[in-house]
């Protein structure tokens, strides 16, 4: 019998809540629950390459692209970041705990066959394009997103 | 067959959270689903009426009530929202592409019957008062969101 | 018939968020239901006790240690805090409204047979050990987590 989803809503895009979401991610594909990650808003920047991409962008859709974290290494904790040093203490632990990396992390990912979603509507709002995310994700609205909670029993938003 | 309720917990009350909360719980409807939205602590702050209410209130209420936002033209991006600049800007850029703003979401919420409710409990603690919120919204404590959640499939915690 | 588990994982450790746990939490128990909360990163905080636990540390898990709150009397709120006088303003409202605090409600938690779990890996990450954290807990990695929200029908992160 197949197992029921399990769906996140990755909303945040804080370091820290990023691998929140890929612990658990990672965790129930690994017991067989066929996982969706839908990535919106803030969450957009953990699928961001780390390196400029050139796309066409008016000056609004420029600074907000400059002002958001480009990727896993630039993300910042959501609490006690000071600037990015919470967040580069954070890694710190993580390795000496043997503790895998988000991008470690994002690379489970996509091997243990974990469906990542793009808000199409949010990636419009933001100004950001195709070119600027990872490889090995999908693009879809609101509705796949509900298509695939409705089979889930897990639904979380984080 | 009736579908299984969408539930949600509107705790956070930024821009960028009800936004979310209103496209998912508007999506959800539209495709059939009864959906519950439950306003909680800051999350109240959506359901203010825009103008001041001359309500009787004590000293500490009053400061409380004068500190938080007033409806959904008034509230700031859970992030880069530098004094409201980062809330006017993505209002600007869902604009551009057609996304329906926040007060419209609510009033698709209300024509597609979603049952909005306000936490009484948080009301008492906030001193928040039934005539500063808008109309057509319920009034429950944390038993009825449970029932709802019950039946539901799709839970969240926004 | 034995009811659904409602589970929470407690991320956030704010009082506000803190306190939403507990209600529903607490609620859903009243109610019947089998309840576990998850407490991770930040949301650890909530289960430390209050006064300082000689134990052995690193230099940096010492001040991080340091800098995060002791239990629930010392956690802020997630926004409005304004160092500590929002918190207190809080749980004055709460007081003179008859709500129950922090404390008390994690006692009933405990009467109620609530399972709460702390989460080994943010334990080692955040460099917290079991003397330092209250009695009456668990202690579990995330596939105890998803073990049990497979088991349930309200799962939130909160």
């Amino acid at each position: 019998m197949e197992q029921k989803k399990a769906t996140m809503i990755v909303f945040d895009g804080d370091l820290d809540k990023a691998l929140a979401s890929f612990i658990i991610a990672t965790g129930a594909a690994a017991m067989g629950k066929p996982v969706t990650m839908f990535f919106t808003f803030w969450g957009l920047n953990v699928l961001r390459k780390d390196e400029h991409i050139p796309v066409k962008k008016n000056f609004l859709e420029k600074m907000f692209g400059k002002m958001m974290p480009r990727g896993p290494e630039k993300l910042g904790l959501s609490k006690m970041n000071f600037g990015g040093a919470g967040s580069k203490l954070m890694k710190h632990m993580m390795k000496k705990h043997n503790v895998v990396s988000l991008n470690e992390l994002i690379e489970m990912a996509k091997e243990l066959d974990i469906k990542m979603v793009a808000c199409t509507m949010s990636m419009d709002v933001m100004g950001i394009q195709k070119e600027e995310l990872i490889d090995g994700i999908e693009y879809a609205g609101v509705a796949t997103y509900l298509a695939e909670a409705e089979e889930g029993n897990v639904n979380l938003f984080i």
